[in-house]
């Protein structure tokens, strides 16, 4: 299915940038989950990122489960949660779609299709999708949390400013928790908002990466072949826009390597089986390890800027020159950082229920 | 399911590296594709790379349809594809399981199949599994090719020692075509392979990457969210076994950049709407731009070296020192190209049925 | 995924009985499809039946596209259809499930779920839920009838009073088109009306059978071996509730016929290939043949009675007698042909679509 | 995916009737199943029926399991097994397809293939497929009947010659156990064979019915709408050529009868609790009840018949007289009898592990 992730917990995405309201619908999961709204509140705020380095659309995201959930548990039928729209303007964005933002998928959306796409900021393809993603995992979030499996990301670069990577990774998760702004080493963030700033200041957008650490999972989820922990999760993680790049462990730099040094030696410690090193990211043969897993996205930065730039008029069919004034981000990092966490919660719960069945969710 | 990828265009994979047979299926072809036999068996060929530098193992990749075929053209019912292990040699790995391979899935499989998995040479997780994979790609790459579709890919680097990356991409990708051993610069071909022997020599491995580029591909292929072009090649490309890192376009020097940077201005050229530069690899909103689609892919040393390793007897339960001695590749980077190109073109023709059914292959 | 029905056009269906909104999410529409809001509204008062021979329950059943839709086409992303629950009175049922309604889902939803399901009127599990279904299927009616397909169907038995079987398919069709109480033959209309009040006077239902037909559809449609046409119509059919059972052509009168008497003779008419009698039903091996589809479907009483059962108390844990006081329907088949139509409206659509891509719903 | 069934343990089916080999793929079992060669073999035999009342063809159904097993128990990885064809006749049916068997899915493969369909003996739509569906399900059989879950059928009606129904179904299915002719009365057996040789002499066949038990199903299987427990077993069943119908229960009685009557009073016993009659075959609202699973199978007479028939000349397109002269079977119904066990199993299995995970299977 088109729109959909996940093989027995299943999402399902819907909705558009401009319209009335945007959605998902949570499948699979198991009666008697408990929900609580306030987390998922907390999750929805928490992507929309510190205001100052984000969009001017000011959206609350109040949030409605309309089916699924009895007294904040789980039914065990398809939980379909919807988020309304309150700002949206696609006034903005003019009667039909004229210049074509450079890189932006106002374009590729436009062939494929065929000129019936709402084109308002974007559509079906805008990152105000992500929205329900995040309401979503946050309904798996806590399941997992009670498994002792724990999920954190941080901004590892905005430009040529650089965070720490991880150390010590579960503090370094606890420190991230709910960070609007994360970063592990806190002397890089003002470095990074003002560097954001700056580009703000010249209708600019800057790009980043994104560090994250699971602890917690154990040994022996995934699939070889195809459904391997990395392709599920490169899947999904490739599915949040602006995402171009992702490796695990020491991803690209083990082109570099050999394998006397690249490999992670297997040792008895406290009578478990674990690796001295981690450079496999806590992944061998698409299959979970029992290390933390380990993982880094590269995020493009924002197409939309309003800096002037060449482009097409596709109504004209003339090749112009532009600068795009509507509501935009000049950095998305950080709110891809909730979504990074959101997108990996799922693809966990997905793959442990592949596994073990959903009872896991509540026992 | 877990062992099948692909929504439209299906491959499922089977079998052991040293079992009777490995094999595929591929469902959802339409009735009346040609099918080239000379050209599955060239795609085998060129998978097993330049002997001196893979395996000693020495597999004639001897295939057979036993199913979905007539007189050389697809029934349109599923066709099922084996080939035989003739140098199958199961005891060269003992009766059962006791030094785990660091970085190896031999630990990971163990755990998740609770030891009834057949251990040999990684089992069903092997490298071997590649080649059915290469002879369902070969199915469709001449469909692709009618198209106007065509994919090439090169050993981007080994080690410290890089090829150019791709320039005039129509000719990169002919040139590129029955190499063993894939580079686009001649003059680097024997560094690398120097480099090789010399670590073949020490009883070490080394790792890689791979650039891959597809010409032809028209405009609006891909799903927003989910199955976006992006998500589907990562998920079949991580399905390979030592791959650990993916990225597009400028990949993770987007991190590095700002937006009035990395945009690919639009204009019109010839009357088409094409783009300036192409930093997005081919790919705006998760949907192909009608540019060339280039990704590189980081490929692991394979863990399997003769070098002297500490690791884990899993029979019992120690920490011991091993030098594994079976038949093993101090380089998969170069076999990993026809690999990535397989995966590739399974992809895209699952992705462009999405779109248009399966008619387009075979009219 | 377990609420969702199709391979190419997908339905996921959400919401309770006595939930705040019903709603389906329609995934794998083409863009530009017309949206003809007044035709959903027609169909979902069809559903409704005629008052007097239905539930007590007053639904307008208002609905709203919330996503997938800009002026009144198609965007290509998936559509989501909500419907408000205006009549919803959940005290009706209790404050928590009491008496087991024999033959009603009360008890398996209730074993299933752990005592989390919303078990208010059915829950999820509720013919309510049928409202989406036919809202869904109403945006594929015109595009199905626009390539020559129709679907019709009555109500062939309504206890020991029958219909007359479909003669002159398209005619008949024609005929049923707008009927809230659709036979063939006008005369037996009243005197099933009539039986229908009698057993309400009772407190008590009936059940009875439709027949279907389907004229239009090309020769070629359904896959050999579990996607046949009658699998894919079947499975659809069985998720309504209080279906259970189902033939096509002559069906079960097949097993006291022989192959000579049973075979449809193919013969050359007007330049081309028909059968010459249709005990087939339309379909050989799976497949459709271009003749009409024809099958029949089984209808059980509604379980739901304000006569005096013996049941269990599953709070108690005691044998109990009881009388139910709920609002509810003598007689659903009626209103089962509205679903039945609307689910082999969704079936053909995705079985077209697995043949010729979507591209056939615009064009 | 077009030629699979189940969604959490699937069946991939490939092979033509007069190919080398035919075969299936089972993903998604569990490490650890002991696999039981014996078994498969005893259920291939039973399939094949009494010699006297089948086709002429002779097969030893030798199998070979050649992945996703290591010394007779399940790996975790894709298991395949294939069939040789040893007794295949293609020059039985000419070099091109010719005259059309009416009925038959000659015609339909045809216009739905292109010409390009393997038309030989039916090719991929052969009732000789259902060989590896038999073999795959009695690789999950042992499990299920550890698990107290048992399957039985028998031949209801040959014509108008019937066998009693289901009575004590515990005992019953243990009887017909290992029946190749199955039936609860044995007194209808030679009756039922007489009729059948009579026809074969005549050059015609002759349609019957099967019912089907299987106890020991725990309540709360199958899911409300789409995978409801009828839908699942629907849809498997009329992917078995030659069914023409299902009813569960009472099925179309159903249509004549009252609320009153028809519904089964639930009650406690032995602390359990249990429905007083049994009219619902086993199933409210889609989900098991825990009461045995009844339904009962409409086949219809063999389309292949030698007596003489009208019919189209497809190669020169006229009207002509063909009495078929190959091997076929006069009476199908004894063998669809292993082959509705069979898929019976593979679901319950599959819906058993939609609820449970997999392990259920090897614990």
């Amino acid at each position: 299915m088109r729109n959909s992730f996940g093989n027995r917990i299943t999402v399902t995405l819907f909705g558009e940038s401009h319209g009335e309201y945007i959605g998902a619908v949570l499948d699979g999961l198991p009666a008697g989950l408990n929900i609580d709204l306030d987390f998922i509140k907390d999750r929805l705020n928490l992507r929309k990122g510190e205001k100052e380095f984000s969009t001017a659309r000011n959206e609350n995201d109040d949030f409605k489960i309309i089916s699924g959930a009895y007294n904040n548990f789980t039914t065990g039928s398809p939980l379909c949660i919807v988020i309304k729209n309150q700002d949206a303007r696609p006034s903005d964005y003019g009667d039909c779609l004229t210049s074509l933002r450079p890189s932006h998928s106002d374009y590729t959306a436009h062939i494929k299709y065929g000129g019936f796409e709402d084109f308002h900021g974007g559509g079906h393809l805008s990152g105000r999708l992500t929205a329900p993603i995040v309401a979503a995992a946050a309904i798996l979030i806590p399941a997992l949390k009670a498994k002792g499996i724990e999920i954190g990301s941080h901004i590892l670069r905005c430009g040529d400013i650089c965070d720490r990577e991880f150390e010590n990774v579960k503090e370094d998760i606890s420190a991230l928790y709910s960070m609007p702004f994360a970063v592990l080493d806190s002397t890089v963030k003002s470095k990074m908002q003002e560097k954001i700033l700056e580009l703000k200041k010249e209708g600019d957008s800057i790009g980043g990466a994104v560090e994250t650490a699971v602890i917690g999972l154990p040994c022996g989820i995934g699939e070889p072949y195809f459904d391997s922990t990395e392709s599920m999760l490169s899947h999904a993680v490739f599915s949040i826009p602006a995402v171009k790049g992702i490796e695990f462990g020491l991803g690209f730099d083990f082109a570099k390597t050999t394998g006397s040094k690249a490999n992670d030696a297997f040792c008895i410690c406290d009578n478990r089986i674990i690796t001295s090193t981690n450079n496999s990211g806590g992944i061998n043969g698409g299959i979970s390890n029992g290390m933390p897993i380990i993982f880094k996205t590269a995020i493009r930065p924002t197409p939309t800027i309003s800096k002037e730039q060449n482009t097409v008029n596709i109504k004209t069919g003339e090749n112009v020159k532009v600068a795009f004034s509507g509501r935009h981000d000049p950095f998305i990092v950080h709110k891809a950082v909730s979504v990074i966490n959101a997108v990996t919660a799922i693809t966990l719960a997905d793959l442990l229920s592949e596994n073990y069945g959903t009872d896991w969710l509540v026992k």
